[in-house]
Order: structure tokens, then sequence, then C-alpha cells
């Protein structure tokens, strides 16, 4: 059955809040997702959508504040304040679309990390060449890693790949210059030494026009490369996108060429997880903690509400649990 | 005027080599570029295209040999040999589609690296949205780097924009996960304090979004995380372009659909320098030295030539030379 309790959305995180997180709200209500606005009631008067319940929080961290504002500044911020209604229960999962570095630190401080993870990753999903999806972690939280914390982002994007996804043995790769062992950095190869103690489907270093093309289900790298990674997939449909409608200009019937591109690409970017739940979501912390675009519109704050909910109804967190205890701090694990 | 003599190919690197070789030379012979192909001239006897000339070297380094191959065991390669006709004054560049760790190896030990060049990097263009080309570098041929080598490829690289694009002041941009000073992981925090005490355009931290629309003319990283960029960007158009094709299978006016489209993507890929030059360029060397795809068919081997001679004509050693005695070895400088 699934967990009643609402998913706490901060309702002051992001560049177009509180408007497009309220229209966001009211539409994943509309779709049956139990909402709990947290922010400046004071503020919010008037602007509720119905359904929705509210929690005060009446302190908003801008984007430009450093990461550790509601930490130490603002400790009754609403990008906080979502947090600790997973950390209590209240709510079955967190979404804000504020300071992503300020998402991080509260998610981490307030929910914690599983026992044998050191630092959480930051995970999405790529659509894939073979119509698969490719789970790609870390996509910035960590831009300077061990070792170790390779292995453990492996074992956290496995765990959701099968819970998410509901692959049975996902196929975990590691993100090298090159297929044959001993192709990538310093850094690279300990970690594939690591990742191959473990008791994983993995299937050694994958290239990123391999792992676009399916060759593995989950791709392990540190944040500074995955970022890159993530970002230049971005830009490159970005660019494709504008190369071609201007060759088409060129060419006759360039309206119904552009009437069949514009379908085309939006299905593509629906394709996106990334794109269309307009965020990631942190692994490895004791609680579903989705971290939104800052530029998310109305419909990606609503894709990520829903999105956090099919997270927490799929068990991910149950499954993260039982793994990093199974495999990064039980007895002959490689952690 | 253009300089007369030959570019040295390597008549038995890549993995359609000899065949695909000769049928290159052939092709760019016809173009006006002269080439001296280097080979076993047993081997080659009766296949030689008219109008080339060939300088004898009988042994073949394949693609799963180490890199050191033509350095230890075999002195006589065709892969080692192109680049001694360079150092001789015989040619005015090299070109191989071999072993490409080999080629690199090749390459510094016999020309050398350029004074004050500690990791010569690889390097191509990529196009950008706005219709510019984005120098990037490294590519893979340092996968461990030092900030000062990141520094040293930010001189290589705008050298090589001013000297071969004809840009007069190029604008030089640090591949980051931010844009902000202080993104970046620890040694891109380094580096870009080494590159801002260097006289160049320095823009700062660019992310690869930004650089895919134009905000730098030069993108400097390690070469892993270049690899990593690079190959996206391909992976990327490769999965854009099959799902395309997929949407608009489903679309009244396919056949029209995937007409335009397939004109489109070849201009597309047409633009991909490293794609049409079927390679890549190393930089830093004291030559000029272009490694091409171990894939490439005759049009890209003649590609490869005409881009060759284009960076050789263009003064690009003249310009590396002078910009790293000035800016790295030079009184007063960072590096």
């Amino acid at each position: 059955m699934a967990d009643p309790r609402p998913i706490a959305l901060d309702a002051f995180g992001g560049d177009r809040a509180p408007e497009a997180i309220l229209e966001g709200a009211a539409l994943a209500i509309s779709q049956g997702v139990p909402v709990l606005l947290v922010g400046d009631t004071e503020r919010l008067r008037g602007k509720i959508p119905r359904g929705a319940e509210v929690v005060h929080a009446p302190e908003i961290v801008g984007m430009d504040e450093p990461a550790s504002t509601p930490l130490r500044r603002k400790p009754n911020s609403s990008i906080r304040r979502v947090f600790e209604l997973v950390r209590d229960g209240t709510a079955q999962a967190a979404v804000t679309c504020g300071h992503s570095g300020a998402a991080m630190a509260c998610a981490l401080h307030v929910l914690g990390p599983l026992p044998g993870v050191d630092r959480p990753p930051l995970c999405t999903v790529v659509p894939r060449k073979d119509g698969g999806q490719l789970v790609l972690l870390d996509l910035g939280a960590n831009v300077d890693c061990k070792p170790q914390h390779l292995a453990q982002f492996a074992v956290l994007g496995e765990a959701y790949a099968r819970a998410v996804l509901k692959l049975e043995r996902p196929r975990v790769g590691l993100l090298a210059n090159g297929e044959e062992r001993g192709k990538g950095n310093t850094q690279v190869r300990a970690a594939f030494v690591e990742i191959e103690a473990l008791d994983l489907a993995f299937v050694g270093n994958v290239e990123p026009l391999g792992a676009l093309r399916g060759e593995c289900d989950v791709l392990v790298c540190d944040g500074f490369v995955g970022n890159v990674m993530l970002k230049t997939v971005e830009g490159t449909v970005e660019v494709v996108g504008h190369v071609l409608k201007e060759e088409l200009r060129r060419r006759p019937g360039a309206l119904f060429g552009r009437w069949l591109l514009a379908g085309s690409f939006r299905r593509f970017r629906q394709r996106t997880t990334y794109d269309s739940v307009g965020g990631a979501i942190l692994l490895g912390v004791d609680g579903v903690a989705v971290v939104g675009h800052g530029r998310a519109d109305a419909r990606a704050v609503a894709s990520a509400l829903r999105y956090a909910r099919s997270c927490a109804n799929a068990g991910l967190l149950a499954a993260m649990r039982k793994d990093v205890a199974n495999r990064l701090v039980g007895p002959g694990t490689a952690g």
C-alpha cells in the first residue's frame, strides 16, 4: 500500500518561488500527490492550493548565500525544515528547488548519512540509445573523491536501479577513458579494485559512448566528472537542436521539418528524467531527498513531487539501508 | 608562401590500414596536398598512389601492443618514422591513425617537448551553438595532471586558436562545475590561480553548456575529463540522432522527415572537426603531429592530411614556440 504521508515541499526555494512552486504543488495535488507546503505562512496567505497542508518556516535562504546558512544563521529556513519533517516522520520525502549546496548540507545534517556512507552522492537518470535508462552518479555533490567513495556510489546507484527502475541485477560501470582494465586516472584505477571486490554485477570501465549505448545500467564517477558529463549531454542536446533547426531552415519543407523536430525534441527531453523531473536525488542519506533545478517551472516542480513519491513508494530507502549494511559495513566486504 | 614539403603519413596505422590510408593519400594528393607515405615498401608495392613519395619503415605496431613498442622493440616502425621525418625537416607535419598511445610516445620522444611544456596535450575543435569553434584540450594524453599542466594547456590552446582559427584574442576558459570563482575540484581551483597569472584573456570557470554556447574559445581541462566531455558530445549526438529517427517514424511524413534529418546530421558532423578531421593534434611538441582515429576511412585520412598541412602552414609551431617561451619560460611568468 502506498504511504499516505505527504511530500514536504520548500515553497521558497528556486528562481521562480513561490509562484512556480505553488502552481507545481497544485498540479501535483490534482494528480493525487499529497503535498505539505513549507514556508512563511504570512507570505503564503491566500495562495495555498486547495488540498495542501502547510508548515510554517519563516526564513528564506537566497541563492547567493553560503551553503551553511540554514545550518548556522537560518535554522528556521524552509530549505532546512523540509528535511526535518522527513526525519520526524511527518513527510515521506522532501523536495526543494532552492540553493542546491544548502539543500545537500541540510539533508546530510538533518537526515544523517546511512552507516557506511561517507559522502552522499547526487544521482539522476539519462536516456540511453537502447531505450533504457542510465543511472549516473555523483553529479556534483562531491568534487574531490577517494576511491572508496566511488565504491559507495556504486552500491547506492545499484540499490536505486533495483528499487526504482526495478532491474533485477543492474550492471554497474566505472566511467573511464577506455574500456580496458588499467584505463582511467589514478583515482579510477584504485576505485576499480574497490568496486570489483563488492558483490555487484560490475562490468568494469565504461566510456561515455558505451554507457549512452547501454553497456551498463549504473555509471559511477566523481562529482566533478559526473557534473561535466551531465551538463555536456544537456549542452550537446541544445547545440544539436539549434544546428538542426538552422539546417532545416535552408531546406524546402522547413516549416514541416520544424514541426516534426519540435515534437521529437519535446519527447526526447521528456525521456530525460533530470529535465522532466527537474532535479536529482541525493542518495545515501537516511530519507528520500530530491534536489530540484533552481530554474524549475510549475511542471518541473510537479514532476519532482511525483518523482520523490515514486522513489519513496518504491522502497528506495529500505533498499539503500539494506545494501549499505550488507555491502559496506557488513562482514566480509571491501568497504 | 606555403611550405612545399610533404606530410609524412603512417601507411600502416589504423584499423583499415593500409587500404584506407592509401586511398586517403590519393584523395589528398588530388586536392593538392603533398604526401610522403611511410611503411614497408615491399608491402606497398603496386599500391602507391600516383604523386606520393615513399619512405621505407618495415615494422608495424599493432593496436594491442604496449605504447612503448616503437621506442623499445620496433625502432623501424612506420609510426615512429613519420615523426623522425618531421624532426629531420623532410616533412612539414606527421599524420598517423595507428596506436594513439604509441603515437604520442613517439611524438614526444622524437620531436621532444617545447621548453616549458611538461606534458603535451591532445587538442581538437568542437562546434558551438553560436557557429564558432571550441578548442578543447587535453583530450586524454594526460589523465593525471597537476595545476601547472593545465596552465600549459591554456597557453598552447590559446596559441592554436590564434594561429589556426585566426582569433585575435581568444578567450580561455577553465572547465568546471560552476562559473563562480572557487568552483571546481582541488585541481581546478589551483589551476585557476596559475592561469589567471598568465597574460591571457582568461574568462575563468566555464561549464560545458556555457562553453558549447560560446562563452570561451579555448576550454582547458585534464585529459581524463576532456576525454569524457568529448566522448559525451559524440555519444549524445548519436543518441539524439537515434531517438529523433525513432520519433519521426511514429509521425506522418516520416520518410520526408528522415530525409531532412539525414542531411542535417551529416552537415552537423561535418562541422565537428574531430570527426571530419578524423583525429586530434598533439600540441606542445616541436613539430606538427596529428593523431587520427584508429577507425579512420579514406575520407577521414584525407581530412587529417589537409588539417595537418593547414596547421603547419598557419604557423602553429612558431606561435607555440614563441608563446611558451614568453609565457611559460620567460621572465616574469607564472609557469
